[in-house]
């Protein structure tokens, strides 16, 4: 790849501009022509410097700078995976549901986004409710053995994804607080 | 809309082929196009039938049988749950895990395809499973008052949802029956 001719700001620019792209219409129907049009960058600016759309989309998700889980420790399991949700405000968890939701069918045919996708938004999160999970352990709050150890993060992207699905309602920290008491911790037994 | 002019059976051909490429494509980057191609069908025909692709993808996806657990009654929620299950095989799971996946951005933006989602994938489960849950509160096995009992669907859409995305690995009945023993059962006190 040709050396970069974008100072750091145009590029995180340009980033974001991307991503509010791909929010909007989704992986599938994003071309480079709107990318060119929504950044004023021309297409061969674009090509020469990111090769194509699946490395730009992948670049893009990966600069994302995802929440850290690892700065929570409350003393309880409900405690941090509560203020591991608080983390965010409605309107960051509206936006990250969104570009999972504008990459998901994608990420089944194209392994590069996959990857990019599970670094920005879904690897941070299972490193995240590990530590946590170890520490209720530790603490004895949770069985080693218990099954569900494996599962929490599939509960939660599930709660993340299904809530407009099944109730037409955009995911809120409400919501989600609620989910953890009726659902993560009764399976882990805590 | 104009009288059809399509047999029955030529209509069911047609909206199992709009199926297979919403599953290949994605609802965004799917055109008339590619659906008057691989039908064999004119444009000219497919705009006076259906109008646009919005309504003849609604159709299609509302054509599309579900699966139905209402027929499932075992005994035990545990056993209606697995049995429910069961009736996909995992091939059957595959392709309604793709489904999903190719209208979950575009039902954001398009509340006739949401309902036609809905309609096809999401309440057949959530009425099927009210059933089995409404047996289990009388039987005695889950209390009335359990609010993980209106979040048994985001829990299994979840499940079904995210097994690709965390894992890397596709949906199937043995993680689906394991997420029933760890996640479900235990949230509902069962």
């Amino acid at each position: 790849m040709a050396r970069s001719r974008l100072t750091p700001e145009r590029e995180t620019e340009l980033y974001a501009a991307v991503l509010d792209l791909l929010r909007e219409s989704g992986y599938d129907a994003l071309t480079m022509d709107a990318i060119a049009a929504r950044t004023h960058c021309s297409k061969a600016t674009l090509y020469r410097q990111w090769g194509s759309k699946p490395e730009l989309v992948a670049k893009a998700v990966r600069h994302d700078q995802p929440v850290s889980l690892t700065r929570v420790d409350t003393g309880t399991l409900r405690g941090d995976l509560i203020a591991g949700l608080e983390l965010s405000d409605d309107c960051q968890m509206e936006r990250d549901s969104a570009l999972m939701r504008s990459l998901i069918h994608a990420v089944h045919h194209n392994p590069e986004l996959l990857q990019a996708l599970r670094h920005a938004l879904i690897e941070p999160e299972i490193t995240g409710v590990d530590e946590m999970l170890k520490r209720a352990v530790r603490r004895g709050e949770v069985d080693a053995g218990n099954p569900a150890l494996k599962l929490v993060p599939h509960m939660m992207i599930g709660a993340f994804i299904s809530r407009p699905l099944i109730d037409e309602k955009p995911v809120d920290l409400e919501f989600l607080r609620a989910y953890v008491d009726a659902v993560v911790l009764p399976a882990l037994g805590a």
